[in-house]
């Protein structure tokens, strides 16, 4: 700083401005200096030339690397960082577009995104991995090997987490101005390591370099929590009430431009990531000498956004939980809330400017949180709020099952958030009056359909609020959209009628799924296709059945499988050691372990198989088709019946990988640390892949859809999407079994009080188990004796027998290779109907009511 | 990842390759690779136009920001960048072209870097400062509101700190192969706020954004905690000692590019910070659930670099501390040792390609580390070790003060470093012994120099052990380096003569100090000396007393300070609302509060002052020259007494200030939160600055330098640096007052055991104080009663009469304006030999025998 001496000043203001703002920013700067700016305003990278000059540039400045060390990573690092400077012109240019165009907006909250990488999505979004390609090829990298080199943003723990990223993805294809609300946890899910094939957790530090997100340090809000509430009467006695005292902690907003497919619309996902606020610093500890303490503190704060919770649906009901939701619904909606107020429009626009969609019951906090900020600090009326919130809101189900439905214990909340608990017993309050009106004297209704379960503790049941706070509820698949109106929400089907729930079946973006998991299948298709349309509209693959007799179509079909198959085959080789054979059928069951999805019934079927081929002469084993059994995926890490599953998944690989009389008859493997981009490789490279939940727990899934999507069949259960998979594609292309979801309620009557016996084949298998054939049996007897003797509550049993047929008709059908290419390629042709852009324009059209905006012209050109 | 095809793949290898190696790795790239590299080589901007386009292009990508929303931090951000990017680009060729020379270098081992700022710094050694203001200038912006928007990087206390950031500045400005080697405090030390009179202290969050580091996640060092030594014998019967157990903690490294004044060279401060080692996440917890405990073990680690402690010239003995103190001298170490590994030398070679200087007692450390690497580790024998370290290792003492002395105790060190401790042991047997020979039945010479301290708990000397393990101890101004060999370290002049201590006055680097703090005066000398490169050669100053009677020189030597004393008086109505007349006297004091500074010594004259005024009549108080009395400094969080000074001095500004018989003839300003960037502007602006410490206290001060260097007169003590300055400049052109070192002791025991009357005139404020003229006056009785009953150890009242009547002095000499200007002029002109550069001459001659690299003629264009 000099003397002072004069020139003009400008103090321009942070981020967020409103619609008439920008123009009138814009418009107070003086042409020479707008002028200055647009002149070097950069441009936006079109060649391998341009391309590669931006990346060295990246690589020798902000990875300050040499020619003689840049190193993958290095390589990688430039090329996204080139990639990463590109979205962010487009997310300006979108952003302010889309303030100015001042449509509806929605917001998904959901607690988590399982984007896997960014990169190669990056590329192919922008129609710019060829010149990237290219341009990395003259400094002698493989794109393949760089795109390896990037961490997985792994913030979710399976299906839920990663239908939110392929909503993000649909949504900015789409030209919907929409943003996702996330959780910046400093350690997404733990990496799962396999040590002497027990499951070993170690931390996620995927922040250590990622160049996707922009730090928001001047975006911040701060987050209350405990205190206490105080009444007091205004000058006119209309009462009011204050949430004051307690602790701050501060969010601070984190950017993920998410670029749409072919356009160029890149929307914005915001991270919050909690902080000391600065008061927080515990000075006292810091003034005595205790600065370990005083950091503690700092700390404290932090670990609120520091792991994401790693159970798939499991509540705990643990308190960090709670403040995770609360924080982050809270900042999330201060910042929604800013944002209209800058409209200057009245609060009865709000629902007409702002549609909030809840992602499970994870984000309900946002219900009370957005009624208390109308009536404690906008100041309206109790009933013009509710109808504000009501009509903003949407909630989405994921779940039917008791143990994953959240209940936030009463004391807990009272504690942590003493003015939001009122606001719940207001809420239940009006609507037990309501209910009352509607059918009086039904004292039981009041009873089971009240927010307040009278358990001890009391406990808030967050579905209902859910239900209650919103204009639409929605199940993800018809089966499971059928049965939340017959069971959990059945009395409130009675109280609100049938209109307001409703169903949008899963669905999964083809831009992932197809173009970047399976280039040459996307290249196939869209030779024939002419041209790649169906990427950005699905339905149009049912022109595929007219070349389903194609010769030469169904050679290269056949072949890409086949490459796929060997692409994983080295995988499988790479990371276990053990070599597979790719002309075995894969048979693969990836997603999270839970005893519902029953791998344990995969595995008690791998098993009875071993025991099939160990009983036979070698004339008998020449007729089996070759398999390899591969098995994938995390269990919680307090989840010890899916870690015994997991063991003895390793086990029996070990033995049977091992056995001469065996040889390439069946192998047995385990992945380790499955994730969004281990998927990518794993999912186009399956014969046969395993859906097999207890008939009515799996709301959907969605690794089904990609499986088929990418020429793999599938054998599952009637249970969530495997039901609308089967009517578009047709039950002859597709594996059922099992017994139905409305069977299972008396079956699990009869297990424990009926006549129940053991499947036989089940008990040889569990008689070789206990025989110690895989290891100690002692490791297993939880796991066997859930099954035999304390009711088998997920069915293995009864489904046993049918799910063996099943494989051994799979077997037969398999030696056919001619008919299962028919199957796979029409079932391809038929799975238009499960692109995640049908999903949201039905979410558009049934329940947020918004309207795409299209990109300006001169950006249209740079996307 | 598409289906695998053939390309040529490279894996290069991550940063730190050897000499060799770089050619080698260059080497190994094809020739049309290195031609795809070098032809998209990024160039360094040399224009106005080329600054501007890096400076948008980075907020709008890296910064996200668009032209209506870029606000002076935006702006600042993209110009920060832009200079950071050219830094890195010189950097690179720096490292390697260093690499290459395979030349000695020197590494700066200092737990504090108070670096203050660093763009215009930036700016102004890579003379681009003028393309980047007009740049900046033709979008609206002034580069001085941007400058101000940068954290200052405040990783450490005081001059101790600032020393080392000065010497890192000259060491590249005269291309000596240096790194520093720091700790990355999360938080540095804390801000200052000033609130009814009271220091309130608020977190750094200096790292939000800091564009000046670089994450190395791939250079990391495990270090080691806890655990216990393993002894064992090996084949041969040798005996070997191996540390193992305890814990891990991950050094990660941040580098900082530190960029020559006019040279190209831009050197390295190696930063490290901690986190936790992959195995040290709490699975075990995370496992049964619980989230906040698992976390809670990473955080722990991440403690370690956590806070900067905030004590100045003060040991507490702290295990964290140490735990710091370990930590960084591990990393440091082990990344030393593995650079010299590379080049494939013997070990007899590492002390003449190392050499390490230790800033203090903080880095001792080191010295039992490398005996530990050589010999357990290297497996060396113990003499050819010890005398590789001791060639090795240079020790600067700052400090004779007792309470300053680090003394870490023997069960604290066995319990976090068993293996140090033996080798400590081992160290001081070796060295007894050798004393015992040389002084034969002195038994109380062993039990005075022995290493271990006889206390309880028995404590290690670590001033002892650094000066052991050196080959040479220096002091910091000729008065302390003859006193610590005539009190610490006496007996260590008997055992190891002389020569082994010697003297580098402190020095301070002009480009920072003069150049960048007072451009205007910077410009005025090179318009009389022909150019800057006395900036290069402070010593070319002495030809400014040719000028000293060139009127248009003194003129406009004049009007600088009275425009930075504008600055200042701007700057103090901003941030304290109180007006002072910049014709006023100037005097300030502004450094760390400490009772040996004397702070309250001045604040007691002051005071006397004011009490004065109050006597006079009208007519007197109108020969009475107008005086702002300015402080400025933070108190140690837990210095009780400092902060009772601060408090004082804000309660007696209340008063004066407002009490209308004073009007302006006396303010009293007390500057919230003194750091290197406020220095920059107090500095340039005083008349008088007050560097008034009991003599035998301060062992150098570096203010006092910079505040003569720009044109301000000096009161002082004889003590530190003062006496060298008072012979460089003259006696008649400094305010010199009262006791002498040599009399302190003595004074001292007549306070506690003789006979000793408070002086009168701090008798009439101290009733002052007492009548509670300045408020509750029991908040300043131990302030009083330290001195009037407990001794009055820093002689406050010894002085008080001589400082009092040296006021009046500096009063009367003011009167006379051309006779002052002739002091300050022939004081800047006489004041060449305070350059640092002239410090790291000697270093380089006398301690460290290293020779600059010059950077390469191609490199020397871009610099
Ligand atoms: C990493 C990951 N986990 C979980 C899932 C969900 O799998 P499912 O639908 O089988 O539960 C997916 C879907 O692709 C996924 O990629
Ligand atoms: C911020 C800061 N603190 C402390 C010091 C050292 O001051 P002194 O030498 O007066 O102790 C300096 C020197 O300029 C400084 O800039």
């Amino acid at each position: 700083v000099g003397p002072s001496f004069s020139r003009p000043k400008h103090t321009r203001t942070v981020t967020g401005l409103g619609p008439s703002e920008i123009k009138s920013a814009e418009s107070s700067i003086p042409e020479p200096q707008r002028a200055a700016w647009k002149k070097n305003t950069p441009q936006e990278f079109q060649t391998k030339d341009e391309f590669l000059s931006e990346a060295v540039r990246h690589i020798e400045t902000t990875l300050a690397r040499s020619l003689f060390n840049c190193d993958e990573s290095a390589a990688y690092g430039g090329t996204a960082l080139a990639f990463r400077d590109r979205l962010v012109m487009e997310w300006n240019k979108t952003q302010q577009n889309q303030t100015t165009a001042d449509q509806k907006r929605v917001y998904y909250l959901s607690l988590e995104f399982l984007m896997g990488r960014a990169l190669d999505n990056a590329m192919l979004n922008t129609n710019m991995k060829g010149p990237a390609k290219d341009g990395m090829g003259e400094l002698g990298f493989r794109m393949e090997d760089l795109i390896s080199q990037e961490r997985d943003a792994a913030l979710g723990n399976g299906g839920l987490g990663r239908l939110a990223a392929c909503f993000l993805d649909s949504m900015a294809t789409m030209n919907y101005p929409a943003w996702g609300y996330a959780l910046r946890y400093k350690y997404g899910i733990f990496k799962q390591e396999i040590h002497d094939g027990y499951q070993v957790e170690v931390p996620d530090y995927w922040l250590d370099f990622n160049p996707w997100e922009f730090a928001r340090h001047d975006v911040t809000v701060n987050i209350q929590f405990y205190g206490g509430v105080r009444t007091y009467q205004d000058d006119n006695g209309k009462t009011h009430s204050s949430w004051e005292g307690g602790e701050i902690v501060e969010a601070v907003a984190f950017d993920v431009p998410i670029p749409g497919y072919g356009t160029a619309t890149t929307n914005n996902m915001r991270m919050w990531s909690s902080k000391a606020h600065s008061g927080e610093f515990d000075f006292q500890k810091f003034n005595s000498g205790d600065y370990e303490g005083s950091v503690a503190d700092t700390q404290r704060a932090e670990t609120v956004s520091a792991v994401l919770y790693p159970n798939d649906n499991l509540d705990r009901g643990k308190e960090l939980r709670l403040k995770q939701q609360y924080f982050w619904c809270a900042a999330s909606l201060h910042d929604i809330v800013r944002r209209f107020k800058k409209t200057r429009k009245p609060w009865k626009e709000f629902s007409n400017n702002v549609a909030i969609q809840l992602n499970d019951t994870h984000p309900t906090l946002a219900i009370p949180e957005l009624q208390r900020i109308l009536i404690d600090i906008e100041g309206l009326e109790w009933s013009e709020a509710w109808e504000i919130v009501q009509n903003t809101f949407g909630y989405t189900n994921h779940t039917v099952m008791q143990e994953a439905l959240e209940k936030w214990s009463v004391p807990l909340i009272q504690h942590l958030l003493p003015r939001h608990l009122q606001i719940i017993y207001d809420i239940n309050l009006n609507f037990l009056q309501y209910v009352e009106k509607k059918f009086p004297k039904d004292r039981d209704m009041l009873r089971r359909v009240s927010i307040i379960e009278e358990s001890e503790p009391k406990r808030v049941r967050m579905a209902f609020l859910a239900v209650i706070g919103s204009h639409k509820v929605n199940g993800v698949a018809e089966l499971h959209s059928d049965l939340i109106k017959t069971t959990i929400f059945k009395d409130f089907v009675q109280i609100y009628g049938p209109d307001k729930f409703t169903n949008v079946t899963n669905g999964i973006t083809p831009r992932r799924w197809l173009h970047q998991a399976n280039p040459r299948l996307s290249e196939l298709i869209a030779s024939k296709l002419g041209g790649h349309e169906f990427l950005k509209d699905l339905t149009l693959l049912n022109k595929l059945e007219n070349h389903v007799d194609d010769k030469a179509f169904r050679k290269e079909f056949q072949e890409i499988k086949y490459a796929n198959k060997v692409r994983l085959a080295k995988h499988i080789k790479n990371t276990t050691g053990v070599s597979v054979n790719p002309a075995a059928l894969f048979d693969i069951q990836v997603k999270r372990i839970h005893e519902y999805k029953r791998q344990q019934l995969n595995i008690f079927g791998v098993i009875h198989r071993y025991l099939a081929i160990k009983a036979m002469n070698a004339e008998e084993r020449k007729k089996l088709a070759p398999r390899v059994s591969i098995f994938g995926g995390k269990a919680a890490p307090g989840y010890w019946m899916a870690k015994t599953v997991i063991h003895l998944i390793c086990k029996v690989g070990d033995v049977v990988n091992n056995d001469p009389d065996v040889g390439d008859l069946l192998k047995v493997i385990f992945l380790e640390d499955y994730n969004v981009s281990k998927a990518e490789i794993i999912t186009p490279a399956s014969d046969i892949s395993e859906h097999i939940s207890t008939a009515g727990t799996e709301a959907s899934g969605t690794s089904n859809m990609k499986f088929v999507l990418n020429g793999g069949l599938i054998i599952g259960t009637c249970d969530g999407a495997n039901i609308e998979i089967t009517r578009e594609i047709g039950d002859s292309n597709i594996f059922l079994f099992g017994n139905l979801a409305e069977d299972v309620e008396e079956l699990r009557h009869n297990h424990l009080y009926g006549k129940y016996e053991l499947d036989d084949g089940l008990r040889k298998v569990f008689d070789a188990i206990q025989a110690g054939r895989f290891g100690d049996a002692n490791q297993f007897s939880a796991l066997v004796n859930g099954i035999v003797d304390h009711g088998d509550y997920y069915l293995v049993s009864d489904d046993f027998n049918s799910y063996c047929k099943t494989h051994d008709l799979i077997d037969e059908s398999y030696k056919n290779q001619e008919e299962w290419l028919t199957k796979c390629i029409t079932s391809v042709a038929r799975m238009g109907f499960f692109s995640s852009d049908r999903c949201i324009d039905e979410y558009a059209e049934m329940i947020w009511n918004v309207e795409p905006v299209k990109p300006k012209a001169e950006q249209v050109n740079g996307g």
